[in-house]
């Protein structure tokens, strides 16, 4: 791992998003804050509440990423079983962490509410992990080795991930540009644009069309790279390869993505 | 498979998912898609533009599930890569096929447009397959096996899923009704709740707390089944089970979810 880049896979647990119910934002949410860091995510997975299946999941994608994010499923409620599936798929037993408790203790109790078994439940953390701080309702995450396990509410997934950033491994940035088109279609610039892939060293280009109606749709070209010069470089080839059928570049600098 | 309910995994593929560049929609999409038919998503993997990523997942989930949806990745770009995945994935061949050259033959020569070497490519489909009808924008998608192929945009998803049905088994429809309660906090239903799932027979019980600022945040109780009396039956006890804590209780009927 040291020599090379590192790498991050993203494990959404949850029923309601397999089942349609929610729609997902976490997978955004992350990859954009560990964009600034070089660390691109390389894998996606949705599983439901079985604790099987998420263990299996962490398993799978720990061995082969840098850096694992759960989200979902570590409240207080009988569905919330990330922490003992985590804790299983490391092999190590699970307990109220003492610092933990008492600060929820404390939380509570300023709130004039009872601090039930379920919401003591919310201290449990698997043998060796090191809490994550939530700012927004208190109950942490956790990192255990390389996985990071969140919340699946958006805004505290936010707030949990104030304190991860210190804790990774920087990367190389890579960043983007869109240079797109409404009205070009893929198959007027597609020999071209593989042409231009070919040739393309330090940089990878993106073709993603959008058709929302019959009058509103077109090509968004992206390059990647490392590299500002490359980068530079290939978003005025892009703009040249636009016009070169007769439509209109429009370039938009996306930044680290 | 014929004496158990169908099931069913969904690939989502391309690295502006990953990337967060677009945020996805085709899981909802499908997922909705396919409740109607009790046909329920059990799993789902996003990964990159990749050959070798794409036709291991694909390999990965078609042993395990009845059915698997791809999306993404079979336009005329050189990073239009999925048809040549499959066919790798199902080791066999893949060449342009006669009736789909035609049709798209005679669609661009109506829009006298040409018909280039990169369009041409959108005929290919891996020896065994069917097409799969694209209502939108014409390149088809394609059946392989228990593998079905769609476009990424949502749009042509939409219109392609238009041809899938038909060709599906029908599950057990899963019902879901949702009781939700503004200011609810998970804690306070947590030990109840988890009682209630205890007895539960043939419902699922899920809890899916929302947290969008300090004023505006919430829980939502999902209780799934197949049968529509035990779940009027949970409905009822979730409804209570809110007011007992002094919250009101608003239904939603969600239907087939």
């Amino acid at each position: 791992m040291t020599d090379t880049n590192p790498t991050a896979a993203i494990c959404l647990i949850g029923d309601e998003l397999l089942s349609g119910r929610t729609r997902d934002v976490n997978v955004q949410q992350i990859a954009s804050f560990l964009a600034p860091y070089g660390i691109p995510v390389e894998e996606v997975r949705i599983v439901p509440d079985v604790h099987e299946r998420i263990g299996e999941a962490v398993n799978q994608l720990r061995e082969r990423y840098t850096y694992v994010f759960t989200t979902g499923g570590i409240g207080p409620t009988h569905d919330d079983i990330t922490a003992d599936a985590i804790a299983g798929a490391f092999g190590v037993g699970i307990d109220h962490d003492p610092d933990v408790f008492a600060m929820l203790q404390a939380r509570y109790d300023d709130m004039e509410t009872e601090f039930t078994e379920a919401r003591q439940r919310m201290a449990r953390l698997p043998h060796g992990a090191t809490p994550i701080t939530n700012p927004v309702s208190g109950a942490p995450g956790f990192q255990m080795g390389n996985v990071f396990t969140l919340a699946g509410v958006p805004s505290i997934v936010q707030g949990m991930l104030g304190d991860i950033g210190h804790r990774l491994q920087q990367g190389t940035v890579v960043k983007s540009v869109t240079v797109r088109s409404a009205g070009l279609r893929e198959g007027d610039i597609a020999e071209k644009l593989a042409a231009l892939a070919e040739e393309a060293d330090g940089v990878s280009l993106g073709s993603y069309p959008w058709f929302r109606s019959p009058t509103d749709h077109g090509v968004a070209l992206v390059a990647r790279s490392g590299d500002q010069e490359k980068l530079t470089a290939a978003e005025m080839k892009l703009a040249d390869l636009i016009r070169s059928v007769g439509q209109e570049p429009e370039v938009l600098q996306d930044g680290a993505t």
